[in-house]
């Protein structure tokens, strides 16, 4: 976790900066020691996603290019829950979600339970762009990606295995979250607003994928997609397209993208949460990311977040024992991480 | 409009109120000079919807069930953009969007883009109360509304003449937004977030209804219910079912519902913004809601909001001639307005 910290103005905004996250659902570290090879794949496609964003924030892209760069890369690989490597609905369909929003004009673009589309991030920029709509979702969605000529894939395209067979343990169990009861504990017994949400949160939930960037000309862009929780209802939509849910842009604050159980961020409004902790008390970006992971919490929501603000300070926040998590400055030098290290 | 004041906690909790909108669409006075009878209808059917809705906090009803029992008299009436006298898609169907949220859990419910539905905020609340989701879609939600046994109707029930005459008149106009064209003012130009959007917004757009209520336990809710924007494209979601955009609840803040164009209040995300400045800043509720409808205002949304904290008070702000709204307290004295009365 990386502390932001409050520099200052910056008014040539030379400055520029990108965060991607692969979800919060993290492979426990002994996965990872039996097979390094996994753990390096996964280091070398969140390097790859970074990469492929620089490239648009130092040739003068904008950060909305960087953020679809990025994520399309992530998309594309079935490591991680987006894309190619979507979980399935409990009737074993992929139902994609994916939402982008423009800091400099505050418009968004956002698609939920949408088949078929390769790259669901591309699709949303194009609602955000070609139609006056933040939201399009399930047969409208798929019809405006058939009027836009986006790539469209048969559903063994998105098929993992991996996925199928996290789909198959979860039909097995009687939960309806698809993550396993965890007892009551005298912590959530006292919690004032969890009520009955008392589940424990199954990690291979949080494989969504997201970005955040400023770039040359001091605009701010996020960005979101995945295939949502394994086992859910046909038709549910998550946090993924919801702008101020999970994706938030607004060139007065910050940038910011989620992961975890979409329900308790729809709730929360944890991009929109923090981007008012900004606007209304000047709170440090990775403060306001702290606080309300802090919420979250509260309410066993799990998962994390990433954010930058208008001047480039980053903001990780997270859950658990880490999050597939990376960054790009200035100078081009990129981190991955995974755990804290 | 009432200016909400800070009164003092009420620890007894013998407060208990309840504050409705039928939409900031209002029609011009003109027309109900020339047809007393219609707004007299209005009022009948506003007093009607706060009468239910009262006679459940009055016996100790939750405020869940003040805000569904209020809506519900609204959907059924074919005066409202909202069940019965939903406006239609551009492909001449009508697709309800609704949501609803209780303070006290921060659990929510909603649905987007689903037809047949005869009373989609009762549906909002199965979604809350029988599923760990927060959002259902098009055919998933009309799935689920199967499931549940509640009441479908045949598309000629939703239809009705008004609507379906606004759609044919909106069909022949070459404008995106389904509303008339504005020549820039310098105002427009001026705007630094409006950006392309400076479309005159269509009254005729803004007949959702919605409701907030606080009840005697001293528990939140609010809930909203739309047929969304005449000649909005197939699958598109508008503000109403999305949490935080038009629909909030926080026992700790207050509970709001809006109205107006609501691609821009899912980018300001208007009730999380109005209780984030409770929040943060202990703004009182009526300031809030001023407050953040001059965003609204900036980025020519239109439309209004209603709200109420906890302690009671109330908040309503709207954009325009007038807002379709009333609100009635601890006492039953019923308040109906139109323009300023």
């Amino acid at each position: 976790m990386r502390n932001g910290s409050n520099t200052s103005e910056n008014p040539q905004n030379l400055k520029f900066g990108l965060v991607i996250h692969g979800g919060g659902g993290v492979r426990d570290k002994a996965v990872f020691e039996e097979n390094p090879e996994l753990e390096k794949a996964y280091r070398e496609k969140l390097h790859e996603a970074l990469a492929a964003g620089y490239e648009k924030l130092k040739n003068g892209g904008s950060s909305v290019d960087a953020v679809e760069a990025a994520i399309n890369v992530m998309e594309d690989s079935p490591l991680f829950n987006a894309g190619k490597g979507a979980s399935f609905t409990r009737e074993g369909k992929n139902e994609l979600d994916a939402s982008i929003m423009n800091g400099k004009t505050l418009r968004a673009g956002g698609l939920g339970a949408v088949q078929y589309v390769k790259n669901p991030i591309s699709l949303a920029r194009l609602v955000m762009e070609k139609t006056p709509h933040v939201l399009l979702v399930d047969q409208g969605a798929l019809a405006f990606a058939k009027e836009m000529n986006v790539e469209l894939k048969p559903a063994d395209y998105l098929y993992t295995e991996t996925k199928w067979k996290s789909l198959q343990r979860r039909l097995k169990e009687d939960v309806p979250y698809g993550g396993k009861l965890q007892p009551k504990t005298e912590k959530t017994k006292k919690d004032p607003v969890t009520g009955s949400n008392d589940n424990k949160i199954d990690k291979e939930l949080f494989g969504t994928v997201g970005a955040v960037a400023l770039d040359k000309e001091g605009n701010l862009a996020a960005g979101t997609s995945t295939g949502g929780r394994v086992k859910k209802r046909p038709g549910r939509v998550g946090d993924s397209p919801i702008i101020g849910a999970s994706t938030y842009a607004d060139n007065r604050t910050c940038a910011t993208s989620t992961t975890g159980l979409g329900e308790i961020h729809m709730t929360i409004l944890t991009g929109k949460d923090i981007s008012a902790q900004l606007e209304l008390k000047g709170t440090p970006v990775q403060q306001a990311a702290d606080n309300t992971m802090q919420k979250v919490k509260l309410r066993l929501g799990g998962g994390g977040v990433i954010a930058i603000d208008k001047d480039g300070n980053i903001g990780i926040s997270y859950l658990g024992d880490g999050m597939y998590r990376g960054y790009v400055g200035v100078d081009g030098k990129i981190f991955v991480k995974i755990y804290d290290k």
